[in-house]
């Protein structure tokens, strides 16, 4: 007797391991704190036939992408480009080209990523002075005030979205408070999904990652200087000791002088002009609507879920990425597993003293949909039942 | 009157930037010091839908592409992985990683990468001993064993093909002379075209670019440590400067552990696991053979043009990039210029004290056929000849 074959058996655990291209409804469905998932131009371009990183037909390429990119960051600055490497390689080049050894930096110190720019300051000999605060609340402005104005350190580092605790911390206020002291901004979650203004908020050293709010492929991170980080590091008397990092150098290949650095990664670089093009287009305010209309809807469904998020204060949230209690009882991992097997869909634990604490829930990009808020919530509940937490979330969602 | 629009006339520096895809018959051809053109193959891999880099669908991708690397490297090494940066970051990461503050480094020295590793080298304040000689000559071992035998280095860093001058510096009768001086091979231009034993040799950092003989895309590098290596970093006194190059941090993510260090450039490793099983199935041996033989064919090739491969001696040649001479009253830039905006082909001009004085020719990975050789002879006989090079080629061609 002939037997079908039941399809929800058939577990997307064995299907094959990605599809040539995006076009497939069976996509893996990237909702942790990145990557997200790019743009179908972005990973279409990531195809494009190789060039020289001096070839006639790059050079506009690179000439595009720099233009595009002052737009995204908001800044008339010259010296802004991509690195060819990922997030943590531009925090590392914000540190070693800035800044000299012994050399003080005060970093905002609230998550993971704080200790982390704190570890590559002692690596690079500098004096990290640290605000420190609860993980998943903002640092008062008056705090890291009254921290500059006693200690006056050459550096100021702030990370814009702590996406290991989801705070937001604002960086529209430091201007005001910095004086003297140059503000380093890591945007990495932020970029694209809310709004960042270099030149507004003087920040004097700006990075981000490629893929996340962007929705670009990852290995590319974006940086910008402004003319007074710039200065500063036009008259450092100890060389930048990374020559791969050194903002000297690739400026003579970014810049107009087109002199030989390293060679880009030129498919990357096809593929964020891509990317850059695309949210140019649709603009940023409506980028950052996006990501604000899409995160309070999934606060709504969390809500209807029983669940609750990190960080109490919605103004406080970093609106791309929410951290989520793991409710009492849930094994966290189990669910994470459960999720990314069993409905393609990948979200992220805690970092650090968060581990095993909360869920990371990122709806980045080409992400930022109420369809994918709603693909997630119908998964996860269901998910969330088979581990043993009782919840209505379906027929409470029915009676909205 | 009807008037055709005559082929000739429509100038290749008009068409659009670059063909979607790599089946077009008008891609680019990249004959330089690489990139080179990337396999179909690998190009394809760059589009498939992006993955977390924890995401339980990539880490067998993780693990083809150390088995795969290992192969071609020819090593046992654990310590075998790509890194998020191109060639230069990885030259980067092997000084960075193996030496300490107030460490010697012997340096061979005769060409434009001897002198970047000893910049790189005075930026981390490393003791460079430079092994200085003539461009576009071998060094002799004698020369090489004397030094290390007096100066006893930590390490001593050997560039196997030197691409400013078309040198290939041997390797193999180095590890009889180290004693406890470890080696470091820049391989980046030979490995895939030119025998490389990472474990007979006893190399003991080793590293590779992905977009010269392997005929990936550019984006990332290829790095390998020896069990020796691997211990003294282990008890290295000072902290390693570079968070982003730490190998001890990076291989608790290449390693069984699996820790979160960065975000790994996804579709690049897609395509470096397309590629490296390609050149595994065609074999290595093959790959040599092919880059010899096209190389020969070449070199018959120049000779009929009459012009002359810098490096005399055909046994001191790097198979997989040629410099050739320029000849007197050519200006190598206007005919680099024209093949490009005409032909479609790109070549390079020689750098530090070779500029202007030769064009750096390669046949690298996919790109190494006689077919190539053939289109690029054509073009370039022409282009030539127009620039008042007086020659035969095409006559003296069909006379073969």
């Amino acid at each position: 007797m002939f037997r079908p074959i039941r399809l929800q058996h058939v577990s997307i655990k064995h299907r094959p391991l990605v599809s040539t291209f995006c076009t497939s409804n069976r996509r893996p469905l990237l909702f942790g704190p990145g990557p997200a998932n790019p743009y179908p131009r972005t990973l279409l371009a990531m195809s494009r036939d190789t060039l020289g990183h001096l070839h006639p037909s790059f050079i506009p390429v690179m000439n595009s992408v720099k233009k595009e990119l002052q737009r995204v960051f908001q800044t008339s600055n010259k010296v802004t480009f991509p690195l060819s490497a990922t997030g943590s390689g531009a925090m590392e080049a914000s540190l070693v080209n800035l800044l000299e050894p012994g050399e003080s930096v005060a970093i905002v110190c609230h998550g993971y990523w704080g200790d982390r720019i704190t570890n590559m300051a002692l690596r690079q000999n500098l004096k990290p002075i640290r605000i420190e605060g609860p993980w998943g609340k903002v640092i008062p402005v008056d705090k890291i005030a009254k921290i500059i104005k006693q200690q006056k350190p050459h550096a100021l580092f702030v990370v814009h979205g702590e996406s290991s605790t989801g705070i937001c911390q604002p960086l529209h206020e430091l201007k005001d408070i910095c004086g003297d002291t140059l503000l380093i901004a890591d945007t990495v979650v932020t970029l694209g999904g809310m709004p960042v203004f270099t030149d507004k908020w003087r920040l004097d050293v700006v990075y981000s990652g490629s893929q996340k709010c962007l929705s670009c492929t990852p290995g590319l991170s974006l940086i910008s200087f402004s003319e007074r980080a710039m200065d500063k590091i036009r008259k450092r008397k100890t060389a930048i000791s990374s020559f791969y990092f050194d903002v000297l150098e690739l400026h003579k290949y970014w810049g107009d002088d087109k002199i030989y650095h390293h060679t880009a990664a030129i498919n990357n670089i096809y593929a964020l002009d891509e990317t850059l093009k695309h949210i140019n287009t649709v603009g940023l305010p409506t980028m950052w609507c996006q990501h604000k209309d899409v995160a309070e809807y999934f606060y709504q469904q969390l809500n209807l879920l029983k669940l609750q998020p990190l960080v109490p204060n919605v103004k406080d949230r970093l609106l791309p990425l929410t951290t989520v209690r793991i409710p009492d009882g849930i094994n966290g991992k189990a669910v994470q597993r459960d999720l990314v097997n069993n409905h393609g869909i990948e979200i992220a634990g805690g970092l650090g003293q968060l581990a095993g604490k909360v869920w990371r829930i990122g709806f980045m990009g080409s992400n930022a949909t109420r369809e994918n808020v709603d693909i997630f919530m119908e998964a996860f509940g269901d998910v969330l039942n088979k581990h043993g937490f009782n919840n209505n979330y379906i027929n409470d969602r029915m009676c909205i």
